[in-house]
C-alpha cells in the first residue's frame, strides 16, 4: 500500500474558554492507504499542526511533514518506524512536526489494524491487553468546597481513584492544603489520590516541596508536573525530597528520548505519556519498555477524545503490573460526539483496551461536520490547505 | 511603552532546494512600542511559525503567542522576561511557539537598545564586547576535491577556520575519511577544522566514534552534532571515546533546559546556540554563564542573515575567552540583501560585535518586499494573518 491521502479535521467547541480543558477542540487526522482508512488525533493546536503538514519547504533539514508521508510505502510496522527516522530528518527544524506527526503515526496503526483486523497493540508486539483502573482527571474546584464535592460526584460514579489538577493548585499555600484535604475528605479513606500542578511552580523546588507534608498526610500517590517538563534538576531535587509520594511527569514530551531523561534525570516515579504530543504509538510503546525495565510506573495522558484514549493505551496495553489509567470524565461535548462509541469503565470499574482491529474507536463523521472550523491556506497565491472539500 | 504590534515578513529566494542551507527563506519580526521599532528573526519555518502567533486559542495552556505579548508593557529587559516566563506557561503545549518568540524576542532587545542608545550586549548586562575569530560555515563538497577546494577558497578569503558540514558527510567510512583529509589540506596545517555531521548517526555512537581516528589525525577541533539533538545518551557515550577532538550541539535547543543538559548529561565541550530558536537573546545570555561556569565554550549558531548573527553574537559579547564564532560565508543572496549593513572581519580577521544601538543591524525593507512570500490564513471566515497590508 502507498499512503494516498491524509486529511485534517479541526473542530472546536462554538466557545473556547482559558479553562485547562484540552477537549475544547480537537485536530483529527485521516489517513488512506491501499482502499483501507485509519484515523488519529493530534494533541495539539490545530492550526500550527495543519501548517506544518502543508508548509512550503525552507530547506533540506526543514520540510513539511507531508514530505515524510505522501506516497509512501504502508505495509507493516517497519514502514510507519521508516517514515517517522525520515520525519525526524527531514523536519529537524520544524518544531511543530511531532505534534502533526502524531496524529499521523496513530491513524497508520489503526489503518494497519483494521487492513490486518488486529488490534493495534497486538502490532506492537503484546499478546494480551489487561484491563486498567481509571482515575478520573477533573479539575480543581474554585474553593475547597468544589473539590469536595467534585471528590464525592466521582465517587459516586464509580472511580476510586480521582486527579485534580490545575488553578487554583499553586495560588496559596493554605489554599491548596485546604484543597488537598478536601480531596481526601470527598474521596473517603480508600481512594486513590493523585495531583496534577500543571508545571504551576516552574523549576521553584521549595515551592512544590512546601506542599509535600499536606501531600503525604492525605496520602496522594503521585504529584504530576510541579515544573516546566524539561526542568530535570528541579524533578531530580524534589525526588530527595519526597517521602511516601511520587514524582509524575511526561506529557510534554515531543520524542522518546525526552520521556527517557526524565525517567533518567528527573527520577519520576510515573512517566505519563500523550500519543498525540510524542510522535504516536511507537515511540510511547518504546517508552514503556524503557520504564518497565527500570521499575518506573507508564500511564498514558489523555484529556481529550476516547479516539485519543484508545491510542494513548495501547503502549502499555500489555504491561500487566501498570495498572492506572487516566480517564477523562469532565469531556466538552464536542470530545464525546467525536466517536460512535466509548470506552466505559467495566462491572469491576475497570477500563478494558478495545480488543478490535485498530484503535477499536469509530469516528462519527457528523461531529467532524458539526464543530468543523473552517481554515484556508494560501501561500504566494496557491491554496496549500482548505477545509471546503470536506 | 506597550507593545503596540508584531509584523512578520516571510521572504523566500524563487527556488528553494533540499540543500541544507538555512539562508533559502526567512521569517523577521518587526516590533513596535511607543514609536519605537525592533527587528528579529525567527530560525523556523515561516508558516508554522506565523500560525502559531495568530492560532486560535485551544485552552489555557495552548494559546496563541500573540497572547503574551500584545498590549503588554515593554519599559525594559524585566518586561522582556516577564513575557518570556508567561509564555512558556500559556503556551506550553503549542510547540511552534518557541521558534516563534525567539524573533519576537529578539526584536525587543533591538528595540530597547535603540530607545536606550545602547547596544543589546549592555542590556544584557556586559560591560564589554570582545572580538571574536569567524569560522566559515561551509557545507561538504560534493567531492573530496571540491571539500579541498572549498577550504582553499575560504583560506584565500582570510577565514582561519573553517567548519564543513552535512551531506555527503555520513554516507560512507571511506569517503568521510577522503573528505576529513581533504579537508585538512586545504586549509594548510595551522587552520582550524570543524565537522558538522547535521545528525547523520541518529543515536549510532559506534558509527560516529568510527570517524574519531580520521579526526583527531587532522587535528579536528569540534565534531558537531553527530546524534539527535536530544539523544544526551550517545553524547555521553561518545564523549567517553575522544581523545583531543571535543563534541558539540545545541542549536535545536527550544529551551535554555535542553541546552544545559546538553552540557550536564551530553557532556559537550562546545555548546551552540541559536537565538531563533531557543527563545531569543535571554535565555541564551542564561545558557553563555552556564557553560562559562562549566568550563564549557558558547558559540553562537548561525546560518542566515546578518541580523540574525548580530543577535547571536550577544549572549556572549562578553565572554572575552570563547573566542570563535559561526560566521556563515555561502549565504543566499536573499540574506546578504536582507540587511542594508553588514559584519564583516576586521584588518585581523576578527568579528566584531556592533557596537551601535540594539543590534545595530538595519533591515533593509526593500529586500522584504523583492522576496516576499505572499500568505493568508482565515479561520472561521475570519483572516487572522495576510501580508496584503505588508
Amino acid at each position: 500500500m502507498k499512503v494516498d491521502s491524509v486529511d485534517f479535521f479541526y473542530v472546536a467547541m462554538p466557545e473556547v474558554t482559558t479553562e485547562a480543558d484540552g477537549s475544547q477542540d480537537a485536530l483529527v487526522v485521516r489517513v488512506s492507504a491501499g482502499g483501507h482508512v485509519g484515523w488519529g488525533e493530534c494533541e495539539a493546536a490545530p492550526l500550527p499542526s495543519i501548517a506544518a503538514f502543508v508548509s512550503p519547504m525552507s530547506h533540506g533539514a526543514c520540510r513539511p511533514v507531508s514530505d515524510s508521508v505522501l506516497g509512501q510505502t504502508l505495509d507493516g510496522p517497519d514502514d510507519i518506524r521508516r517514515m517517522s527516522a525520515a520525519l525526524a530528518f527531514n523536519s529537524m527544524d520544524l518544531l511543530q512536526a511531532a505534534h502533526t506527526w502524531s496524529g499521523i503515526e496513530m491513524a497508520m496503526w489503526d489503518l494497519l489494524g483494521h487492513a490486518r483486523g488486529v488490534p493495534a497493540w497486538k502490532l506492537l508486539g503484546y499478546d494480551a491487553a489487561y484491563p486498567k483502573i481509571p482515575y478520573a482527571s477533573v479539575l480543581f474546584g474554585t474553593t475547597p468546597q468544589g473539590t469536595l464535592e467534585r471528590a464525592r460526584e466521582m465517587r459516586g460514579r464509580g472511580f476510586r481513584a480521582v486527579k485534580f489538577g490545575w488553578a487554583p493548585f499553586g495560588d496559596s499555600l493554605a489554599g491548596d492544603i485546604a484543597h488537598l484535604d478536601a480531596a481526601r475528605e470527598g474521596l473517603g479513606p480508600d481512594g486513590i489520590l493523585l495531583i496534577d500542578a500543571g508545571q504551576i511552580f516552574g523549576e521553584d523546588v521549595d515551592a512544590a516541596a512546601a506542599r509535600l507534608d499536606a501531600m503525604e498526610r492525605n496520602r496522594v500517590t503521585f504529584f504530576e508536573e510541579p515544573f516546566h517538563g524539561s526542568a530535570y534538576g528541579a524533578y531530580g531535587a524534589l525526588r530527595d525530597r519526597v517521602k511516601t509520594v511520587k514524582t509524575a511527569g511526561g506529557e510534554a514530551a515531543h520524542n522518546r528520548y525526552m520521556a527517557e531523561h526524565l525517567i533518567d534525570f528527573g527520577r519520576v516515579g510515573y512517566i505519563q505519556i500523550d500519543c498525540g504530543r510524542i510522535g504516536g504509538l511507537w515511540p510511547a510503546k518504546q517508552v514503556a519498555d524503557y520504564a518497565a525495565a527500570r521499575g518506573v510506573t507508564y500511564i498514558n495522558h489523555t484529556f481529550t477524545s476516547n479516539l485519543a484514549l484508545s491510542a494513548s493505551l495501547q503502549p502499555f496495553a500489555g504491561l500487566k503490573d501498570h495498572v492506572i489509567c487516566e480517564y477523562p470524565t469532565t469531556l466538552k461535548q464536542l470530545a464525546v460526539d467525536l466517536t460512535r462509541n466509548h470506552i466505559a469503565p467495566n462491572a469491576n470499574g475497570e477500563i478494558e483496551v478495545p480488543d478490535a482491529p485498530g484503535l477499536g474507536i469509530e469516528v462519527n463523521t457528523d461531529a467532524l461536520k458539526q464543530y468543523k472550523v473552517d481554515v484556508e491556506i494560501k501561500v504566494g497565491g496557491k491554496t496549500l490547505f482548505s477545509t471546503s472539500a470536506n
